[in-house]
């Protein structure tokens, strides 16, 4: 068993086939430079194409690059961005939006399941209005979020409604867009453009590249002079067309949408088989690709002594995340070897985590 | 003939076979991400052994991204670099330096063949001492040139004694070292790290990458938390090993120093072959991959006619790159076009550019 | 009674005598400008005499420049600091530090009555190594604290310990230090460079001047080149005799603790005489020169219908700052009116608000 | 004689006593923080009838700050500003543009007597127009310039007109904007938003505060927000009275302008003076407060000697500056010590620097 093809993330997988297809294509003769080439107007136009939009598009080589950028063209360094608090943009980017803004303040909403709600903007737009407090100028919404749900359309357009009252750009940040889109079964432009959202991080890393994510303006006014900011930050490839040919591979036929169905029914498959062992739970509900999975230490500890990789959550929960590349044999192999190490847990055990 | 496999950059070029093989083989199976792989443990030993020293290296994705960020691991944001008024990063990086160091003025010096010369560099260290001006901290070499020439190293040890007596740290901004190597026919050490260099931005993009940037510090103080820096600049690659894979395809059988080789023996090849054509002249002597030729207005443009491709520098030289991919055909083919265009050219045109 | 000669804030005041004659006699001659004048160099070494110490001293505008600045001349833009949840740069900078520092995260910790706790600290720098949180760098602290309480020296000195376990410079806001050293009555090197205290940020404003504080370097390195720092930020002040000749006149005879130490006494007064009143109670220990008093909502629009001003904190305590200008008079007629009001006030309106 | 009541420079200078007496006013009783104060009312109304314009008006502390955060309100980092060489923004603010901006590049321009051509200008925004050139989109004048000298309305006119072709917004430093206006014997509209001025900065300091510029924002969409930005850049004083109440006492009765023609004129009775003198010139034609003097190193050694202070200017020139506070008296002193020294000169050392 290869020492990390499982669970530890959906970054550790590969290119997928149809992907590498393209860039093999690609590297076949000489392109100009700086998205100049042909295969980066076909990836944008493809991607307008897939929402419906006459939208902007600009391709950065990662997440974190993708939503500072984003979030920086929607306000100034004296403004703020809303986000749940466990927001990647917070937990996990080192100070990457305050960096690319010089210096925005992220203000932290809560909800449950790290879903922002209307009511958490509304108390951190209106709690104070003084120009101590950094004025709210942007919303931030991860979709999927960082523990595997999604927000539905619904609640979107209500977040909508608040954000309108109070003039706030939505920025949504996609490291698993596709993700969603393939869990809520809608077109993609009903959770984006429908739904408010004025630019879109639509990552393809996770959705089966060797890097390279999507900046989708829906709100064509905030792009301005977008291709001087990526330029300015080191985030306009030269051979742009490394990153914009794998995303014609995903878009055509819509792969990234088998993609992500794929890894969707893999942690589908493994939510299922953990339901039927007893002192192991969910900590929040499957919806997406990843699953935060309560279960003793000492089990999670026999795990990786097999062999098995993969994250712990804030609490110790084990983050099981699955990609393009999972296999359903080793979901099953997985499950197979928690049941066995369940049933030999000792019972005080099992309780102290339940 | 393919509209693009000329003289215009050598970031058109696609990936060399070699690279492209440790490419296909990481793709083989999953890696963990964020550099944590093994083809990038590998590639920076390899760099190591290569400059025989104990240096620091990291990979970020593109040459904005390498000379901003090392630039701003020497000094704060009210120090200033000293570089070459020709150099990249004044002229071509839309203020990505000032950008990643909250706001380095860059302080112009002067050489010819666009080389900065120690005096230049005393000159700017020593005419003001003031807290009006910028505190001169780094200087910025481009090894080679922006016009396609290189320091000796004597040159670089001149230019050492002076950045000793006042301090200053020094960068070398490798776009294309490696042309630079195989220009001056050195052990790279000769010029980095012997030389006094303290981090070089050794590009792999214009050798034969997709993208991709060494950041080599031989001054281990001023790695002190890079990779934090480059995490935060959007600079750390989640799936890192598509970029460092690629680089152990570069530098195993120094593969990096044949496409150098190759690369600049083209331009030699054009170099010779210009010298021969009455009305055309050499802006700057030959020594790496670029020739910047002057020729009249009318004989450039039937040149693109025909659909060569090329860019202009100030004063209107026809700029020539060659890259790993140049082949003797087109650059025989380029010159029996010159040949003829000039042929037919009245002489009064040759007169205004000579 | 003036609208405005009460408890809203501390920097509501003017300026003090001995202040005043200061900058006075600073404006009867031209003097050098950019503090190279006479003053500048007085006021420097006085702070030196008064700390014991051979501190830097510099001198900005503002206390946010101070804080943002010194903390800035800690770590990098991908380096944390540490503070208060309820710390004044977390809470009413409106990002000042993240701007300075170009992304600096801070870090919000807890503890009683406003004061960071070691084991707080210590779960911030231990909880995650990794390179996607910023790197832990500073501690600030707030002395005396946004609630009007204070840091014992042990307190400090137990803080110390844990900071250099976690190689973490620490920097002191000083907003209101004199109140601080007055509260505690020690000598100020006491809880400033022998507590492990690197940089201050002393606070003229509130103490009695029209504005500038002293940014006060014990740990001299991180002080390397601040000057230049000031400058850029727009802290320089040209005609800087007119901030650092009223700190002369405040430093001489201890004005600076005079002042304080009014301040507190009239804190003091006033919570000895709403301590005797029913229904009122102190929501913080009051230590320095700020109450935050608990009372019903219908009380205090009473009050502030008779002309009274002061802000309200988080769950509606109010806040009732005193300073060097504040007079027992007013602090008398303040305590008769709240006594006449809760006297009247309905039983359920009090017992809500117990 | 005093050691500095000379010519160094305008902000050697004190307070003049109008303003004095309305900063005693305003420190007779408590006021409200932050600029909620009646004297900033005052002021910036004042300021608003000054100019006949509804425009936006906001103090900060020093020119740095008021030229940095008034540039970064027109664009964004990746934008630049087009300004002449010789601009203090480029040569003596230390990157302070640089870091308020987050990285904008200055495009210097050129032209005569320290002012930008719309050809020079011109020529700076069609250069270039790819992405690696930061796309210029602010234009910065200085009136009156670092050479003494001032752009009258037609010039003003004409940049406009070439402004306007290419979007560029327009920004005034007026660190002698009052000698400017004296100069010209205009009304203060006239060189400001009847010519095209977006954002003013007007300086106090050295019209005769002790500190205090103005930033007054005549195209009020570009103030959207200015006091978030002031208040995160630690530009707005707590205490703002003290800097607003003394330019009560600046513009009531046009005490400013009386001010600037007393500079003015002072600089005049100098010129006219040298100009007697052989072997004395002007560098650049005298029309503000300050004299740019050719004369041997000898005699500039010589009267320093002898007490006089002075800076020099590029290519050694005496720099002497006039202010409010200069007194005929001491012009007159000066040039007797001149011609007695000139006299005793060698004739081969005039010969030198004629």
């Amino acid at each position: 068993m290869s020492q990390f093809e499982q669970f530890a993330s959906d970054n550790y997988s590969g290119v997928c086939p149809q992907a590498w297809k393209a860039m093999e294509a690609a590297n076949a003769m000489p392109e100009p430079a700086y998205g100049e080439d042909s295969w980066t107007l076909r990836a944008a136009d493809s991607l307008r194409a897939l929402f419906d939009a006459d939208c902007e598009v600009y391709f950065v080589f990662n997440g974190t690059a993708a939503n500072s950028l984003a979030l920086a063209s929607i306000g100034q360094s004296f403004h703020s961005v809303i986000c749940h608090e466990l927001a990647h943009i917070e937990t996990d980017e080192c100070g990457g939006p305050e960096y690319a803004s010089n210096g925005s303040k992220l203000l932290l909403g809560e909800g449950a399941d790290g879903k922002l709600t209307p009511d958490s903007i509304e108390h951190l737009v209106t709690k104070r209005t003084d120009i101590h407090y950094p004025k709210p100028k942007a919303l931030s919404l991860t979709q999927a979020t960082e523990v595997g749900t999604v927000y539905t359309p619904e609640e979107l357009k209500a977040i909508k409604s608040v954000a309108d009252t109070h003039r706030l750009n939505i920025h949504m940040d996609g490291a698993r867009f596709a993700n969603a889109v393939a869990a809520l079964d809608v077109h993609p432009s009903e959770i984006t453009w429908k739904a408010g959202v004025d630019v879109l991080c639509f990552s393809g890393t996770k959705n089966g590249l060797a890097m390279g994510e999507a900046v989708v303006f829906f709100n064509r006014a905030l792009a301005e002079d977008f291709e001087w900011r990526c330029k300015q930050a080191g985030q306009l490839a030269s051979k742009m067309r490394y990153i914009s040919a794998p995303w014609c591979g995903l878009l055509e036929n819509d792969v990234w949408l088998e993609n992500a169905r794929h890894a969707n029914a893999c942690a589908e498959r493994l939510a299922s088989g953990l339901a039927g062992i007893p002192g192991v739970s969910l900590r929040y509900p499957r919806q997406a690709n990843g699953l935060f999975v309560t279960m003793p230490d000492s089990v999670q500890e026999a795990l990786r002594a097999r062999g098995w990789r993969f994250y712990n959550f804030i609490g110790g929960a084990a983050r099981l995340m699955c990609s393009w590349a999972t296999t359903h044999e080793r979901v099953d192999q997985f499950l197979a070897d928690v049941r066995e190490l369940m049933a030999q847990c000792p019972a005080d055990q099992i309780l102290r985590t339940a």
